[in-house]
């Protein structure tokens, strides 16, 4: 497998954030105040764990034309400064009284005039990662009381740019899925009965560092005779055994950019219901492979699906609509991302965007099945990421 | 090692519960509403990766009395079944025009009555974890515009709650934190010149697994001719080389409980400063551990250490204040929890408490070095949980 280079050359944050700031021109935003580790990371490179300690904010202020502008701790500072930035504004954080607002709020004043409008992110899929207790206090030393500040939320637009992925970022999605289709293709040879699940999920998370991940960001799954009915739970010691349906759904991430698919498997001959499951999502995949291409919809993929998971039409007590609430979404440099694959997302299919299928399916005594894949979409064709997982549901 | 059992007893969330609610009681707030993984997870034990897509919103309400109720995606619903948890609503997340937002007003309602206060986290080290335009329409909906509605920052009482460990959660601190002793004091084993950092990286986290802990969610750490100046990069593909030092430092995961400390390695003989500087570092310790016992607070282990690291005063321009920040913080289901030692932070330090001891320091041509512990506050002794770092910086 052909591992591409790590990071990203200057030109792609610039283009990155060239197509923000059309975005904000459009929108009458001369500023836009970035406060979370994916826009953050988008825009500027700015790649690190160190987002798992809640104690520091971190700030970057989008101007109209430039770089972005830093204010972050200054525990970050070597490393901001190898990314995309102009400014890189620090202070030795946790402070006090002021950590960091005064800074930030200097910041958008240089670049938010009394009648323009500061963007933020507000809508669908952000948090604002900064202690509200702060945000209040930066309004107030701005003179914008919240409710009437001239907020103008900047959501769908930087989403819009994100589905969109570059060749290079599309290179490091192929990698990564690459190498867990490999991790997935051997589970075979070391999945027993009476394993405890806990040290299969060890198991497999050893499996996919040595091929060749980064990290294991996220593994959840589920065993259980005949099959599950938890799909985001960390595993039990429980031993797997004869009869189980086991499931694997992971998010392995190469150079900050995530796999999310899924394999099932069952121990010894499965029942008549998982078989037929299993089948059922097959079938729901290869329909929306089918008719996946550039200008369809979000919403398009799910009633493709829809149809043949619940023929009877899905109102009420079942797994797509109402437990697992969509059948797939984007991919990049978060395990999920936009669009969403719901009867409402008319979210348009581009080229170049990354994307799950994920039908699911609830059979037998409160039971689900979830199968996924990742793909990308060209002009032409759709590219599998994934290696396409059979119809017969594996017997171990 | 003794490995304790996962989970924890109803006992347990029954006492953190009841802790918050006398706070509650005590700051006339009828209900608290939390949204962001560790508070939820502390009170009613949902633990799952599923955080890291960041689509859904998840909402608990903490009653003055009684178990919390949980207003949360159906795909979360069997998970939180196993919880200690009253009522849960649920509804299919994500949804088109209300993602919850009706439902959890309607739960606070029902607790907070038109005198009474809502509670919510709006201070240090939190996020409120939802979109602003759904915190907006709460507002709306509750009739309680943001800025004159009574909310009340709980944020102190319940990080009060979490310092002090149970002997539960102890337990796991020390298991984990075992773990990664061994994971470390073996490091020289396979730790060569020529290796390419990111390998290094792939190699340890999957000796930590191999060793049994459940993740390696933070590792991040740094290799220089002579010394290191960033300690949160990922790691690049450059060959570790004779006279590096090669800083590692873990957070990983048993149960949901976080180990974080650290080791440094110098290949080959270090230059006289990076020897000098292991063994300030080494020196600090002591000092904090030595003064280190209920009574004291964050800001004495600062000034203690701070002493010894800057004997000539802190004042710009140096590693602990203007870089790092802080000499050390605690730990538990968060990679970094309160208290920071701080010059400021007044925390009494008590019993029960789980900290890390990290000083840092500047030398040489802008380098910096870090060491770090973990430790258990007891009644009458300090309970080591890393096993303690050489004065000689160990060479490979």
């Amino acid at each position: 497998m052909h591992r591409p280079p790590r990071a990203f050359e200057e030109a792609e944050f610039a283009a990155r954030c060239a197509a923000a700031q059309a975005a904000m021109q459009q929108a009458g935003v001369a500023a836009t105040l970035l406060t979370s580790e994916a826009e953050i990371r988008y825009f500027t490179g700015f790649m690190t764990q160190f987002w798992q300690s809640p104690t520091r904010p971190w700030f970057v202020v989008m101007p109209l034309s430039g770089k972005p502008i830093a204010v972050i701790p200054s525990i970050g500072a070597p490393l901001m400064r190898q990314g995309y930035v102009g400014d890189i504004i620090s202070w030795a954080s946790p402070d006090e009284d002021d950590d960091g607002i005064t800074l930030v709020a200097d910041v958008i004043r240089q670049h938010v005039s009394k009648d323009a409008a500061l963007g933020m992110l507000m809508g669908r899929e952000t948090a604002v990662r900064m202690p509200l207790a702060d945000l209040f206090a930066l309004q107030k030393i701005l003179g914008m009381p919240l409710r009437d500040m001239p907020l103008r939320d900047m959501t769908a637009a930087i989403q819009k740019i994100r589905m969109v992925k570059s060749p290079a970022e599309q290179a490091k999605l192929r990698y990564i899925c690459g190498i867990v289709a490999d991790v997935f293709e051997h589970v075979p040879e070391w999945l027993r009965p009476g394993m405890p699940l806990d040290a299969c999920f060890r198991r497999f998370k050893m499996d996919a560092l040595e091929r060749g991940v980064d990290d294991v960001s996220y593994l959840v799954g589920a065993a259980g005779a005949g099959g599950y009915d938890d799909i985001i739970a960390p595993p039990t010691s429980t031993p797997v055994a004869a009869g189980d349906v086991v499931m694997f759904d992971t998010g392995c991430v190469w150079d900050g950019y995530f796999s999310d698919f899924d394999r099932n498997f069952s121990i010894g001959p499965p029942s008549q219901q998982a078989a037929d499951a299993h089948k059922t999502l097959f079938d729901a995949t290869e329909a929306a492979l089918a008719m996946l291409r550039p200008g369809i919809t979000a919403a398009d993929l799910f009633t493709t699906m829809d149809k043949i998971l619940r023929p009877g039409g899905s109102a009420g007590g079942d797994a797509g609509r109402d437990d697992v609430g969509r059948y797939g979404h984007g991919l990049g440099i978060q395990l999920t991302e936009t669009p969403s694959h719901t009867a409402w997302d008319r979210t348009e299919i581009t080229a170049g965007m990354a994307l799950t299928i994920e039908p699911s399916i609830s059979y037998g005594n409160g039971f689900v099945m979830v199968a996924e894949e990742n793909l990308l979409v060209h002009d032409d064709h759709i590219e599998l990421l994934s290696r396409r997982a059979p119809r017969d549901l594996p017997v171990i």
